[in-house]
């Protein structure tokens, strides 16, 4: 894809020299109340000087914070999701179109499907959403969850190593220029996932770890097992200091340092993650 | 159609003295977890210098592969499909464009498509795009399978013969350009099918055979009964050794050798496919 | 509509002196296994050469059968179905266009809608193609049953006379340009339904009529009652000899014989019909 | 531009082994009389079976010869063009579009422009067709020739080499995929032109050779300049025997024997071009 | 325009911190013979390593370097021009469209007009591309020569300052979001400009200057009279060392230095440039 307009895009995603990334989510306002999200601003431009190579938004929030990042970070759109207020948690709705993402600045857009359930309605758009992506040269980040089965399963699983393959690698049939998934626990594990996917990996921060350790130490495992950065942001916005936690998890991913010496750029190793 | 683009690149799909066709599918990816499908580039390498007609893949696994095939071998690109995650096997979804596919570089497109259930929602998808392919010259090759009726059959059959007929003829009259559906079992069967096509037949490979002399005999008896070719694809690229494989596949489906002579291009008989 | 596009492709259907037509309607395959369908090459020119105005046929089919007929005959393309397999006997697929039928080479097209049942999803698309039929020039050939009401009828009737006018005349009031419709079997009956349409009438073979007399006395009671022509097929094409028949029928509907006249077309009165 | 359509397309005009290419030109009719374009099927069948990597032509003679070589070598659509009834050799006009070249069929298209001269017209067209080409993944081969400057040149040249750069990098800035232009005499001089193209050359074949060896000498000098291979016609379908020129011809530009091994391969050396 | 795509991909043509512009023009070579533009794709890379905010280009040469600096520096894709081999450099031409443009990965395009002659083609055609890129989200930047009048001048000037004010402000009105314009000579005289400008102005390089020191102090100028930067090309990269002069550009434009300590960033002060 060497000068084609998603191979422009897609390096606005990465640091140049290690070819990795580290994107910080910030679309997740509408599930929910976070005191962080209320006037993100100054938050932003300091995760943006501390390194961070873009920010996951929906248009709104892009809009609302475009100075404290616009031309020094990439801005990559979400176009799917459903408001915390239906507790319907099993299907992700299409709410943006790709060419209007393009238009609306956007380097980058993410598309959540879960694989497994009410595929029907979701896998057919993400069809189209790739086609689209593709004729505009605009990169599609695949974020699968294979949630279904006989036993569907919650959100955030945990789920079978073999599951997220053959979503993951779905994603990737069906034209995904990126992958955004699950850290699976171990490197091996990690390793499974990327060796069947077509596209690089990058893991999203999970609901469930606590210390800023537990969380460079799944940075660190998802790296030794072949993943290309980051998409965790509450682990990072929500630490006491979220501009050390991007220097601290840059060490690992950027310049594959261990967790102790990542722990180094914080300062303080006791800061606990809300 | 003599000089339409459907002609072009149908011609592509065949190899030009036998008026025959070898096509490797490897669009099996979404259903299941397959080591030969973590990098098959210089699988498809080798497949592609054994003298394969054409690759049949969705369009992520086209994009990653093209150095070992383009220009080389047609590129057939699947539009539907489903993720094994759902365990919903009666039904296919719509998940890319011809136009787009032509776009990519495709050759021709496959379209499979459940006949009695669910033909409310896939019979039209499929009309329109056939009026699609014809308008743009791509190839159509329509992959249908009679499941339905008052006890819905499973995904692999067996099927009567006289329902593969009609699930085969009215993917004809509504615009297929090529068939691909399972062997029957037998010439005769297989003659009765071909007899009701107006458009040439391929084989699909069928998920029962064991050894190479067990696919060479379902191959053989394909084109005793009229088949044009093979879209076998695991039987190949599973087997110890793809190549060869597909040296005697073609020794039968373009030269009309028999499963005798045939073996000989595998030099050992014994080998068990996977 | 003197010198529209629709009056140009009209007129094609018709014979010229008389302004009656004789349609054959192959169409059929999707429905079941008709041997006569497998390769119609020969049937179709023998049909051709005896006289046939046009054939109704799907685009697979008319593309297979072109050299047979084109240029000599019209072709009529039908854009609804649905295959034999789901059973559901009660609505009808919309699947082709009328944009690529003009440019497949279509004539005509022929849109069947039951009426009273599943109207919600029938009747606007419907009306769609027709609006569409009317800006490109195609003319719309509907084919109108009233099966639906409390007591929901079967496919074939029968029909109360009242209804079938109410069904002939929503087609017209929707665009069509032409009507195929059964005979209700009697001339008085056919000239209430003829009455009420805006449009000429053409009759359909129904299913039930066994003997050669038996349909010649259906075509000679239906012009009587002021039938434009027929669409009749199996019964000519499944008799034991499908020119012969057509010359019996052009006897009643072009030069208005009564059907002892026309019997003698035949040569072999006592010819049953399979 | 891996695994684009471009990229796909790209490849079927190049020998894989080598990356070179031998096209042949048979679009010149509209500009005379050519007794070998009066039907050239059997001879477009046996340059395409001596090993041309494809066939420049207009859609017309396409249409005429698909059956001579679609399947086994590439097509290029001819976009301009001008008869040779206006006598105006100084313009050239779009005559097709990049769109319904890739529905015809095509693997590429081929845009002629003359610098220097209508620029105003010429050079926004070939831009709008870039555009197109881009978007829908079809390569766009640029032949620019420096025809203008105060004092303008004949069509034919000889042109300066520094003009013939320029010529060559417009068209490769405003988008070509591939350059054809004329053999400047020497290797020394092929190499400039070859230094400021930023994409692979490919040398047309001139108006003034006579002799096999002289036609055979001009191809050395290029591909020892630099050029990825020929897109010479009259000079070999005019031959004696245009088999024996096309496998003379790719011993140099696919082995890269030198002139005297060439001429082995045409059996009689005094073979004189017409 | 806050959180519009315009300011989005603005931002990325300026430095964040001072909230200026280096950007380095190679759309130069349809104008004439540049060693340093055959394959330019290490001294690409340098000027991105030395600090320059974007590369203005054609979409050609923007493929052929992608590698060099995309992610890194912004793309602004030329839409207008003209080679060099018609000598009529009084008029420009539109070449490329907005919309490819930006799904090629620009950030940017520049389209060049001539005031005062050929108005009537050429100011609509930038009304137009204004038009598109507002709709679009894509930064305009207006390149405007008052070349016209009853005594036509030269392409390159000397201009009237207020003739000057009269261009750039026409092309402010209709819509650009930044200015490309010659350096007038003096801080007041650029002042004046800048004070008629609603948006920011880059200053070009022009053809005069030969030493380094001469090129500084015209960008010192350009600042002093409220330049926010410049588009300074052949000065550069024509230089002993383009890095270095970036690296001294920088110190003026970045820093606000003078232009003594900005020579301290060449080395050797007495470089002369070609």
């Amino acid at each position: 894809m060497y000068g084609t307009g998603t191979e422009f895009r897609l390096r606005r995603l990465f640091d140049a020299a290690s070819e990795t990334s580290i994107i910080i989510p910030m679309d997740q306002a509408i599930e929910g109340n976070f005191t962080e999200l209320e006037d993100p601003r100054a938050l932003v431009r300091d995760m943006c000087d501390a390194g961070a190579n873009g920010f996951l938004m929906r248009r709104g929030l892009a809009r609302f914070t475009a100075e404290s990042f616009a031309g020094r970070a990439a801005w990559v759109e979400r176009l799917t999701g459903r408001s915390a207020l239906e507790h319907q948690d099993d299907d992700q709705l299409l709410l943006a179109s790709p060419e209007q993402a393009l238009y609306n600045g956007a380097d980058a857009v993410v598309f959540t499907i879960f694989f497994g359930k009410n595929e029907t309605a979701n896998l057919p758009a993400y069809g189209r959403v790739s086609d689209e992506c593709r004729r505009i040269g605009l990169p599609l980040i695949g974020e699968p969850f294979p949630i279904g089965g006989p036993d569907a399963l919650p959100y955030d699983g945990p789920y079978e190593v073999d599951d997220i393959r053959v979503a993951v690698r779905t994603a990737c049939e069906e034209g995904a220029d990126l992958i955004k998934t699950y850290y699976p626990g171990s490197p091996a594990d990690m390793a499974r996932i990327v060796a069947y996917s077509t596209v690089p990996v990058l893991i999203a921060g999970g609901p469930k770890a606590k210390r800023p350790r537990d969380v460079l130490e799944m940075v660190k495992g998802a790296m030794d097992g072949g993943a290309s950065g980051t998409v965790v942001g509450r682990k990072i916005w929500q630490s006491e200091d979220p501009g050390a936690m991007i220097h601290a998890v840059a060490r690992i991913v950027r310049e594959g340092l261990d967790v102790d010496q990542a722990m180094a750029a914080l300062g303080k190793s006791a800061i606990v993650v809300a």
